[in-house]
């Protein structure tokens, strides 16, 4: 049995880790640590939660580490980085949730989050924890960074069509829809019920994070510096994202060229749902599981190319992402305690 | 006070339309008509609406017309058509809300909506009832065809940034996310209510004939072919629409060109509500008024303009445009009746 | 034109209370007071909101007072009261819309605000402005004390029961549903969008304050205590109230003396629709409006009353009656500014 | 393994009892059978659903009957009994999920349902699986009627209290809230999300057949007749139930005496959760699980009990009681493929 703990379990990332992790054949959950209600039942918090007798823990590092194998930080960026180097002393592996350690480069996290790393050298050995696209070096890593929910769906979708030069780099829209989990659990006047219910916004139009992290990934698979639009949109539901991204075909690209691409990269990838040209997933399909849902049109028209993909954020864009991540680097079943399907209802 | 009549009150323009004209000032409602309910008290339908004790009457073409000095149609497409070539007839104005009068061409019309125009020349006969760009051309017309929902939102946004020549044609993306209202009110499974809570698709993508509309009055104001993508997608809501469009920015094109363009056209309407610059409208801000809101962001990286604009869609997009287009053929202030505004909560 | 002011205008029921005074054609508002945002538009807050020009000011009394002639207290209990003693020092009209000029008797307030009222009174010199029932004393009252959302609902369906001596005491049970506008615009946990939403439960069962509000009321009708069973419960809805309210019936009391009781009472009240028996209302018939809609089935197997009835919480519950009392303190037409309909959708 | 098959696959209880057999680690599939879609992939219908690549087979009884141990029907009433007595040809066990076994007096039945039973000796010698109070009949049916959601509430709410003779019986009031799941996937005005989004209403006052179901069994814990009111309300939610019940205490009972009486009939049933004296659970806590969750109040003011008790109406309520059924039926562990928790996000 893999011992587990997670520091910062009672946000909504972390709860959904404590209740995938609970259910996981694999794993034995030894601490839920929480800076703000250590000490409290963690059913107080979430009554009926699978982990709801278990007791919220101070965060003291040392005691954390020497029962754990992994551990799953889910904190706010910067002080992520802080824990993350605490617990690097010890022999166990990491799962960090935060943006701290996404990035190869530092200039750039640094340029995007407004805050000056503290070890930009363990920042570089982290490995990017999207778990389709680096397997191979998440199996040996000690430090995974876990990716952003919107960044995921991004760069799922983006990764193929760039490696394969599908697309034209100047023209890549990705117009992205979120549930309000995706907010976290902080208090504030914009998530009242009463603002968000019958609403809908754009925010942080072209300065939200994300697109840094989407930029950096796909930039090394195009082998030059790639920009895009990226406009978050929060929704009336609680989870889900759905993007609807948009690119011109270059010459001669068709959508079998397209679907190739897709195939070609995922076509053994569990989690990976590939619906094919003129048929896109709803939100509804994917809340609740692990999956990433794809489909596309090419509007001949204008050559243009709209993809529609969807994940669940708190699973596949975080928690869910994160597990299978630790199945990986334990050399489990990539699938083991995620193979619950859509909530379609 | 003009007498009014709605053919087609029972759908949810036309309840909205109802609604609208029952508590304007200058008007006096002659006929609601309906196929389905004809006998039946319109308040059976919609308990503590205004017009609950009226009693629906039969589609009667001569009875309604000569009683009437406006008849709105707010009837499917194709069997609008062939009820206002029976109302062009009588001495009365006439403003349809289906797709039937809304195009120059109906070549353009027939391939968009499949079937055959009755009447090309009432067609072309007809002024497009977008208020703020033809509202000389309205004032004599005696048919508006007053436009769809998402082609509100899209003209009214893209009309001056085409017509000062300030972006790109090849690179327009309206991406559109409607309340459910849009859909209507017939049945479908695809509309009950544990289809559409929590969920969030796209829909018709690269082939909602709204497309056309927008591509036919914007190639007006480009003079020439202006092709566009347009992907609307459905909120778990019931009302509002809000339109995220991309274009890339000509050379040159600054941030203040584009409010310059938006002022000049806009300044006197009292339905548009400019925010200029780096700040955007929420849904919710205009839902339950006739007003359209925009605002935008110059993302300098790209060179790219990101424009967000909100309209009721049952107003603005719909009823309210209607009464607004009554308004201006009936030289009356043209905000009578429409001065509600946002219902916040 | 009469001229008013609202202490305490950026609250829920202030900000409804703003809109609708706004549009009310015999009333020029003077100052909208805040202590939270005095210095900012009303805009900032709320976005196309008909007063969205209006800056928000201080809450200097002198300078509202010989401004107005009545002034709105929309603040929360115990520093209402404060408010109010200084407003009586004035010329002037007042009604408070919260829990400190409802009682008679100062020691039920006290005990169920666990207050002390700074002026017993003041308090029993204020009329209770359920418009209905104390029309004439609301006439020529100074002070007005605007019940509650519940109460108010609770307190006209029951009233005509126990005045026509229909019902056993003993035996009524209220079981209120209610949007979350109810509980305010502060922040809380258990406001979160991700808390409310396809959510909902019981709260403060058997303690909520507006039990002993309507016990208050309808114990003077029946010239005894009468004791009820009072729970509310949130519904995932930003507006409405629909109250379910059970009681046994008196010996030999028939649906027709139930009806007869409510049409006696009501049959001239402008916002108060009976459907008689066998029908009951939804919520959507009435959000937006300032009626009371009210319907109710004789369970002959129990013979046991089951009534339903429904308010707009922030109308007819809140701001709508406060204008409605206005009009009548003022002797305009009671409906005056309220003849919006319910907003079907 | 289990040879378990389904026929009314596609409705919204069947689509749920194909996930939990799905993921129930004793059970194999045989057969989804559904009229109206045989030929189909169950993922046209549910994408992303773990029977997504099922297809759908016609209902033909032999062929389902000899390939499996069991046969769940998920079919209206009345079609359900013809369809269960061929079933019960065959040496399977049968759980049903319409009304049509769940009584002892077919009278009653027939009374309630408006049709005659074709069986009432069938339905007699069905055992009526509310699990926690029948188990020792249910390990050895033949047929077991599967009891409905606001049964499944109100019984095992109400029988401790009933059975011990705690609660008067002539003042029982059974309040409940349910999501739309409960009115099943047809089409119809009332369940169009436009008129369900931000409503609610009470249906069905005083004449729902759940009523009947819950007097039958309540009335043979009492060793009399009783009768009680239930209020039926629609949610704008798609899941879950929440009963607020309330009942005169007899003389002298006390807060200890009514936990007491859960505590024995409930302390060793692993989906009950008792929270006992002034702890109510909030629907969430339950959506998604199996467990009814129930808390209460006493109103020593009137002498009066409020009990506040939820379940999932697709779980506990239906699909997960049948599963439930089905491991007491095959001496499996109870809770096997049913250990899921609530989806509190």
């Amino acid at each position: 049995m893999i011992k587990a703990s997670i520091i910062g379990a009672t946000g909504y990332a972390g709860t959904e880790l404590a209740r995938l992790l609970k259910h996981h054949p694999g794993v034995e959950i030894k601490y839920l640590a929480s800076k703000s209600y250590a000490g409290k039942e963690f059913g107080e918090l979430y009554p009926n939660h699978s982990c709801e007798d278990f007791v919220l823990s101070n965060i003291e590092i040392e005691k954390i580490c020497k029962a754990s194998d992994i551990v799953f930080t889910a904190l706010p960026h910067g002080i992520s980085s802080e824990t993350v180097i605490q617990l690097n002393e010890y022999d166990i592996k990491i799962v960090d949730l935060s943006g701290d350690f996404r990035y190869n480069d530092e200039v750039l996290y640094e340029k995007w989050y407004k805050v000056k790393h503290p070890s930009p050298s363990l920042m570089k050995s982290a490995v990017y924890g999207l778990s389709e696209l680096y397997k191979e070096n998440i199996k040996t890593s000690k430090i995974v960074g876990n990716p952003g929910c919107f960044t995921t769906c991004g760069i799922i979708t983006l990764y193929p069509l760039i490696e394969n030069d599908l697309i034209d780099h100047e023209t890549i829209v990705y117009d992205a829809k979120s549930g309000v989990t995706g907010a976290g659990r902080g208090l504030s006047n914009a998530l009242h019920f009463c603002e968000v219910e019958s609403n809908f916004k754009a925010y942080k139009i072209a300065n939200h994070r994300h697109t840094s992290e989407i930029e950096e990934k796909i930039s090394i698979a195009a082998n030059e510096s790639v920009y895009i639009s990226f406009t978050p949109h929060l929704l009336p539901t609680k989870r889900g994202i759905l993007g609807t991204i948009y690119a011109n075909l270059k010459d001669g690209v068709t959508a079998e060229d397209i679907q190739k691409a897709f195939v070609e990269k995922y076509n053994n990838q569990p989690f990976i749902k590939l619906l094919g040209e003129n048929k896109t997933p709803e939100l509804k399909h994917v809340v609740g599981s692990n999956s990433l849902i794809t489909g596309f049109v090419v509007d001949k028209r204008l050559n243009r190319l709209i993809i529609v993909s969807v994940i669940d954020n708190l699973l596949k864009g975080a928690a869910g992402q994160a597990v299978q991540n630790m199945n990986i680097m334990f050399d489990l079943d990539e699938t083991t305690g995620l193979n619950t399907d859509g909530w379609y209802l």
